[in-house]
């Protein structure tokens, strides 16, 4: 099956399997639009068994992919959870089934702002409908429904993938039999928002934006998005790994130059972010993710009780948090915890302890490592699930 | 005596004092550039004793401005630190005689990059050289022997008024009876130039900004501007100030309006500062001021170890930090004194419990103004000075 919505036109598609809700199967999204065709990239490692029970949803984070755990086509650089996924990896390819999809909205191949819009044969640009965490869910849903997967033996992801971890949690209860979700929160705080609001308007600044369209004026806001880039990237690390690794240090020369190059290797190290950001993400799809997370704030669908979300739920939870991650902080992690307690959901909570930041989930963290290794071991004991397989 | 170098031509002039040093009287700054003609441009409350022993020097923040106790000229709000100066206040002007002057570099009416250049009869524009902190200081104390005054009772201020402060008390420990730095450190973090220069790229992205050319051009860049100080405006505040005043409140409306408006409070309030800032301040002498706090270090200046900045000092420091100020944490505060009591200097550390982050130093804090007070009643006391006139 192939995508016949051309997605995002300006980097090299990725040849990701992709499946196709055509316009007799639209996907209902909050915010009242029925939206259709739909297309959803994914990738998978791994086999599926034979009792359809061996089946990991990762979910990415905002500027990730569906690129897990495969050179990155765009980048050339590993997949963002390389580290985490992979035959004898914490998550074991050789034992279980991974699927990642492109989240609703984004650009890399699943239906977002730079895809063809049916109503004008144009991309659609702000026309896109504003989506949330539960449309990209309600999207992933179908791509498993479509797998014929009834219930998935884990959804775990980072920061935007942890929202999606919950919602999934929240809303199909009975089709996630363990969850992971790491480095997030149950609802946005207000800085969170703030620091995605300075981001848009960076983009929205850019004249080159075109008000949305600039697809199909042929221009790109790429001076804009990069600058909303950078400063979400501070936010991705801690002070303390700033500080460690450029601290105060000079790019390339002896003395500062008295002008307003990048005298300071944090400086080129953040134009560099912001620049190579701009060649593989779709501007509006910045837009439309970073608002779905201002957005996202579970206990409001459950009566402003948290706990509300997770009643009677059977799925086992591990939650992650990482001590110098101040956009994510350990707090709001702990929340979710303390709601499923409440709930009387099996919870087990770990705070890792790193200077590295949000960031952290992404790197290599031998504690989370050996926490989510065991974890899903003895879930994948209590599931039934037989051992790895060897590797040959 | 009045100006007569047109400086920041975008805003109506405020009517400060200015002083005015020829040709003949350059300015050596840290670059090696010979800066003339200078203009500083001040305000002063209270009464110089005839002593001059009374005598302090407030000294302003990145966009604050020589408007301490007045109604300001632009904007009509009162003084940024009217809670702290005025008669019966605890920098108290029935006692003391408070001078502010516009740093170098900014724009309200102290020579900067939107003054004109004598070399070509228009605005410098990029051409002006860049300054540093060490360069304001050595502008201020022009303007201290200009009044005569051969030593400051105190010289204070909060964030880059503090560097100012410790710069004076390193670079002038003969001139500064006391001292107090605020919510400052002796060098800038890594993060801190990160944010500076995604401030700096944001304005510089805007077209508008024509390579910084813009006056003359007859354009502003002040979508680039806003953008800056939006970003930079969160890092003035806590994240629990921002969750008190703001939280996930929407903005006079039930339910999110599923698009970009401004739905949540913190939005609309971000998007109205960097609107209003705009309006009073030159996008270029915000390049050059992020710039001198950039490179402010001053340990460097003396052979790595900040202590010998302050060797043989006999100034009285009083430093003040705040338990939520994450742009200048306690800890850099704290590094100060372990150098100011390494070179044995005389110094108080006072940490405020609050929750309203870096701009503290501007609010109604009842224990920073005890503390403030209580500091210059000792100092005042040892320096001889009579008690304050009281207020008729």
């Amino acid at each position: 099956m192939t995508s016949r919505t051309a997605a995002y036109r300006q980097v090299d598609k990725p040849d990701s399997e992709v499946v196709r809700f055509g316009v007799d199967d639209p996907l209902r999204l909050d915010c009242g639009v029925d939206l259709a065709p739909l297309t959803v990239a994914y990738q998978t490692y791994g086999t599926l068994n034979a009792e359809r029970s061996n089946a990991i949803l990762a979910c990415h984070a905002l500027t990730g992919d569906q690129h897990v755990a495969n050179r990155h086509p765009v980048t050339g650089k590993p997949g963002w959870w390389d580290l985490m996924v992979g035959p004898g990896k914490p998550i074991d390819t050789n034992r279980f089934f991974v699927i990642c999809a492109n989240v609703l909205g984004s650009c890399m191949g699943t239906t977002g702002p730079s895809s063809i819009d049916p109503a004008t044969g144009q991309a659609y640009g702000l026309n896109f409908p504003v989506v949330t965490i539960r449309d990209m869910v309600r999207a992933q849903a179908k791509l498993i429904d479509h797998l014929g997967i009834e219930t998935l033996f884990c959804v775990a992801g980072g920061s935007m993938g942890g929202m999606q971890v919950l919602q999934w949690a929240a809303s199909y209860p009975d089709r996630v039999f363990s969850a992971i979700p790491i480095a997030t929160a149950a609802r946005h705080s207000s800085q969170n928002i703030a620091f995605h609001e300075v981001g848009r308007q960076a983009v929205m600044a850019d004249p080159d934006w075109r008000g949305g369209r600039y697809l199909i004026e042929g221009t790109r806001p790429s001076k804009g998005l990069a600058v909303a880039r950078m400063a979400a990237h501070i936010t991705y690390l801690s002070e303390e790994a700033l500080h460690r690794k450029f601290g105060r240090n000079l790019q390339d020369r002896e003395t500062v130059t008295f002008g307003f190059d990048a005298d300071f290797q944090i400086e080129s190290y953040l134009r560099h972010q912001g620049m190579t950001f701009v060649d593989r993400f779709d501007a509006n799809s910045y837009l439309y993710l970073t608002r779905a997370m201002d957005y996202f704030d579970l206990a409001a669908d459950y009566g402003g009780t948290l706990a509300n979300a997770f009643r009677d739920s059977r799925t086992r939870f591990c939650v992650v948090s990482f001590t110098s991650d101040w956009l994510f902080p350990t707090e709001g992690n702990r929340q979710v915890v303390h709601a499923l307690n409440a709930a009387g959901a099996r919870v087990s909570f770990v705070e890792i302890e790193t200077d590295r930041g949000h960031d952290a989930f992404l790197l290599d963290e031998p504690e989370m490592f050996a926490a989510i290794r065991g974890f899903l071991e003895s879930a994948a004991r209590a599931r039934g699930l037989a051992a790895p397989v060897a590797v040959p």
